[in-house]
């Protein structure tokens, strides 16, 4: 039985701004609440069926409130339409500095002004496939902790580390040796080169590409080679970063 | 004005029932219709803002009928959150046979039960890219005419061929040289491969991956290598798809 109280405070997190209040965020879902509970992320209450919690007893961690509910009481609380199994509310992470040996060691993917929450989702779960280190987000960005982020991540958004940061204040502050890519159709194609995962990759807005400050802090421009008969304008935002990433990671 | 009947008409075309009974389909958004308008489908009814009828009256060919209406008559005729500009009504184009010279010549994606509609949007856009002559959807597959699959495909719809054929009845009718690639965790690494974009690449379901008897039918496993730190699972159909494709095109 879920408590006029408890439902109100789901039903706020749907918004980003009773998310930040609260510093805490939903996850939807059986497979997501499970890899909230198997990540270092905190759990701090949990609504799920009965047959849920019966299925996965020894994966609740008996220090986080339970709380038993219907399938259509899940429904109605959450934004997916059917929700048939658990839900949880789990703690917004602190933020986190960078740290310092990044991007020299590793590969950051970073968002600039990616507005749609499936395609920040989808961007998640390829940093995950690839192992970044981590995105960092344009404050333009889609909120990573929405619900339909989190749904598209697949698991990813409690794996994946996110940081906030201007691009433009932030990317002419790293060192001249550190690689700045990003996507552009007069830029170099990617087939021609051997690419290695460290520096930066920036990709840009759905419709806009890339703002014009953090076009003029990239160091080398990529482009991705259309098919000889192809004739679509560009690609999804998800669907080039994949393809980047793929042409970073091959050469390893 | 847009009249009660016409309303009437726009809002079952929101159903795939009343879509295959009319004949026709719905385009929304002006640069959707600007796309519809350039291409070899048929428009049957155009409604627009008196804005966007003057300033592409040279665009709009005389013998298809204008209704001039209102950005709040657009929206709620429509399925887009908002639309404020165009929106058409388009001939669905009739059942083609497949050229006999494919799959022989050329790479046809070959999608089953993927029953996302911006999945598959998504893959009609990479098929575009690519100039792939065509893509072959199973039954269980999304409507390739839904509103929703038409907006993902951001004019795609109008150019890329598609034809739906029972994969597991068809595939094996192909001549028996004609490669029949699929995705699979236990497959060949593209990175290793010269692939060349002739036969067929079978991508399946976003949950349940390619049904048993169109898995039986490959004749080549490919398995996209994950990041050497990476933990995700597995990724979205239309990324999958646009890093195997990418690997096929990049040996040319």
């Amino acid at each position: 039985m879920v408590s006029k109280a408890l439902g109100k405070y789901v039903h706020s997190l749907h918004q980003k701004k009773y998310r930040n209040r609260h510093g805490a965020f939903l996850v939807e879902g059986g497979k997501s609440v499970l890899e909230l509970l198997s990540s270092d992320l905190e759990a701090e209450q949990l609504l799920a069926t009965p047959e849920f919690a019966a299925q996965y007893q020894a994966q609740l961690p008996s220090r986080v409130p339970l709380t038993l509910a219907t399938e259509q009481e899940l429904t109605q609380l959450g934004t997916l339409a059917t929700n048939t199994t658990a839900l949880a509310i789990a703690r917004l992470p602190a933020p986190a500095d960078l740290p310092p040996t990044l991007p020299t060691t590793g590969l950051l993917l970073a968002l600039d002004e990616v507005r749609d929450p499936g395609n920040l989702g989808t961007l998640l779960r390829l940093a995950d496939w690839y192992g970044l280190p981590g995105v960092v987000l344009s404050p333009g960005c889609a909120d990573a902790y929405a619900p339909k982020t989190v749904a598209a991540s697949m698991g990813a958004f409690a794996r994946v580390q996110v940081w906030e940061r201007d691009l433009a204040a932030w990317l002419p502050t790293l060192p001249t040796d550190v690689p700045i890519y990003g996507a552009d159709l007069a830029g170099d194609n990617v087939h021609a080169l051997r690419l290695q995962p460290a520096g930066v990759l920036v990709m840009g807005s759905e419709s806009h590409g890339l703002t014009p400050a953090v076009t003029e802090a990239l160091t080398r421009r990529l482009h991705i080679p259309r098919g000889p008969a192809g004739r679509a304008e560009s690609l999804n935002v998800a669907i080039s970063a994949a393809i980047l990433l793929d042409n970073f990671f091959r050469n390893q």
